[in-house]
């Protein structure tokens, strides 16, 4: 599973900062989480392959979360872009697009579907055999969901040497993988957990932003191995964090805390403060281990860690 | 007249090259021409103060020309702008901006103008004192405007020597300014040409973006002292040219030369190319001075010549 930041920081765009997108890979598929204004410039930055995204998530329709969409949609369609592509945000991002496409007498070429939320309930994104995705509510000025992204609870693993010790036949190997027993011609039955080991542990990644502090996000997130949850600011700037609907980095580690989260990625850092190392020190006085995002920056996550590959 | 280029390359924004935008001081405004994605980086990148700008042009909603439009209010917004702005462009752009800003739950606290734009005649949009800012009609697949900036013609010079000669009381200079005779008090005129030099020639910028070939243009920017002209592709490229309805670097001059222009500026260039040098040797055998755009090009222009200052 591996997480590329494409932009982190709070409100407009600037020169050496971008506002809020990130890709996750996760089996197979690359998941583009928010799309703000020059999403696509920093996606070929970092070299990832357009035909490649075939979902796109929106938490929230803030410019800086969505103001590229258009854009990218558009260059897939000058790329001649064939496969299909699957928009999940809000009520209204249907309508934004449509129109700016139909003022430009534009057309995709390709299948285009709006999935547009407005349930506060948690609810299924999407599903395939090996992961799923799914939004939950956040607390913002605007309707806002954050996303759950979890691979499936893997096959069991098998124990070849007592299968063979066994002599079962490796027709029957998919039936073991799926938990069940074997029945010998003798009429004996081996039990599952002693021809296989457990799978590993199915791993989860959690997106939180931007969002106020908000402890009834924590059923969705519990134990994940991953979150990024926002931290807009410190709590020297409490107040502003409040009025805005925002959170510190020291709400973000505690809500990691509370969530028994493996791990948590800071990110939506306001433009004010002059080293983001500031807010990984406040987080690091409630939970650990706490990972700064950063424009370009990449991480693999495990089960056993995360580890910042650039 | 300083004439600063955001962008000028065609379609996508890319790592290296932007979208058209440009920003063209004259008389003490500074007019904001076109804003593709990522403007407002670009804006910062040239230190262009953005409050500055209460005045931008949208020739066309074709995305290159105007996806940047939405982020740039936006960020007028989160900077506490307090100047009207006014927009000028096709009819379509209120909506769209509009819509976005209120699934944002956003309203500027400055004050917005539209000013929207269906005519094909020629029509004024802007006029103050000392400049006129009007529309053309431009030949493209949607509704598109070029747009010609005028310095007005400036007062006449005052000839001091000759004033002081007669003894004429400072109190009827604004009138020989103005172009008036003087009667003095023996009943004798002073013809005006006696007692003042004639105005400097003003000055002209016109954009002409995008277009195909059209002669019908040459009118509305007969005689101007720069024009910029796209030039999508070259020759051998005419029928992706012809289908696109975008034009040639030989076009682009031949419309140069027919108007009788005093240089020419090309731009708007297909990322197909590996060097935009082509563009102006192709321009070149048709008709000269040509200078070739490029992100962060900025022109001095003046009656005499053209200045690349950076």
């Amino acid at each position: 599973m591996k997480l590329t930041i494409l932009g982190c920081y709070a409100a407009t765009p600037r020169t050496i900062t971008n506002p809020t997108a990130q890709v996750l890979e996760i089996k197979n598929h690359l998941f583009l989480i928010d799309c703000g204004e020059g999403t696509q410039v920093q996606l070929r930055k970092q070299k990832i392959k357009f035909s490649k995204i075939n979902h796109i998530f929106i938490s929230h329709l803030h410019g800086d979360h969505f103001f590229g969409l258009v854009g990218l949609i558009s260059t897939f369609m000058l790329l001649n872009r064939e496969s299909d592509l699957h928009v999940y945000g809000p009520k209204g991002i249907k309508e934004i697009i449509l129109l700016q496409l139909r003022y430009g007498n534009s057309f995709t070429g390709y299948n285009l579907y709006f999935h547009e939320l407005t349930t506060k309930d948690p609810s299924v994104l999407f599903e395939d055999e090996k992961v799923v995705v799914s939004s939950f509510p956040l607390k913002h000025r605007v309707y806002t969901n954050g996303f759950l992204f979890q691979e499936k609870n893997k096959e069991r693993k098998l124990n070849i040497e007592q299968l063979e010790a066994y002599s079962i036949d490796k027709l029957y190997y998919q039936k073991v993988k799926y938990g069940g027993d074997i029945t010998l011609e003798d009429g004996s039955v081996i039990p599952n957990e002693a021809l296989s080991f457990d799978p590993e542990v199915a791993r989860s990644y959690a997106f939180c932003s931007d969002t106020s502090y908000d402890e009834s996000i924590i059923p969705y997130i519990k134990g994940a191995t991953a979150i990024y949850h926002e931290s807009t600011f410190l709590e020297k700037e409490m107040h502003l964090a409040e009025r805005t609907f925002h959170s510190t980095a020291k709400q973000a580690a505690t809500i990691a805390k509370l969530a028994e989260v493996k791990a948590l990625i800071l990110g939506h850092f306001s433009t004010r403060y002059e080293k983001i190392e500031w807010f990984e020190e406040e987080a690091k006085t409630v939970f650990e281990p706490v990972y700064l995002a950063d424009d370009g920056t990449v991480f693999e996550i495990s089960n056993e860690k995360i580890t910042v590959l650039k």
